[in-house]
């Protein structure tokens, strides 16, 4: 099980997330860009999560939607931008209920033989906004994410005749 | 002439810009709107301004060209984010000589009784990305811009008779 070191220094915009996971980072970034797995492990698992848009490339605009039990639904979209490489991608973000109020994430998937350390750097628009995410529990909701990543990474990982088999 | 108040307080990613025109707001909205307006104004004198795509509406990419005298071309893009309103408007900025270093640039409009407070609120991925910016002599550009939008704003004010009869 990885450990996930989530850092917001007070009093600045950003919020940085390392977290390293038990695969090559190749699959790590298939995770990141196939909408069909990224279904499988982004955000708590409580939700069903449908995926709109998820296509990294230069200016292409996402959308995701959370629904919990009682169908009650969160929605995120945003939009790539620049080159969305196994270096580095970049996207906007912005959650529906708060029109207007976008960060901006980058993620970095670095290479340390055979497993992958995955750095993510957010910036809000106001120190006040990032405080806020902070404080509606974004840090458990990432922590279950990674987790399903790593059950993911673990399910991919494992040779073809034992999926085919199922 | 307005004066220009630039804000980028030492260890912060952020850019403020302050600025009061003398033109209603929803002129003043029009200048930021209307591509065809933009393209009159925006940035410095010495570049001719190509708009190949303006439309502010959520989730619309936008893109122009800076063309200098001897054909060298600087083209940024974005993505406008959320309502786009007399109130404010919200768009990501990337340089494409940069690609993948991007801000996030919020605009509002302040009424004050016939003339415009414009307030731009920009934030970097990092610190550093903020200090070059600066360094590159953003601001020549931006106050050279508001003077041409203080001189558009004043065509635009003029009689109808006046410029039907140019």
């Amino acid at each position: 099980m990885g450990t996930t070191k989530i850092t917001a220094i007070p009093g600045t915009p950003f919020i940085d997330i390392e977290r390293e996971v038990a695969a090559p980072r190749e699959l790590v970034h298939r995770a990141y860009s196939d909408p069909e797995l990224l279904r499988q492990w982004l955000g708590p698992r409580k939700y069903e999560m449908i995926v709109d848009a998820w296509e990294p490339a230069d200016g292409r605009r996402w959308r995701y939607v959370h629904r919990d039990a009682d169908g009650t639904e969160y929605a995120f979209h945003g939009v790539f931008h620049g080159p969305q490489t196994v270096d580095r991608m970049v996207q906007t973000f912005e959650f529906e209920g708060a029109p207007g109020y976008v960060s901006l994430d980058a993620v970095e998937f670095i290479d340390q033989g055979g497993r992958t350390l995955i750095r993510t750097h957010s910036v809000h628009q106001t120190v006040e906004a990032r405080d806020a995410m902070i404080e509606a529990g974004m840090s458990s909701g990432v922590e279950e994410g990674f987790e399903r990543l790593d059950e993911l990474v673990g399910r991919l990982g494992q040779p073809v005749a034992a999926s085919a088999s199922s």
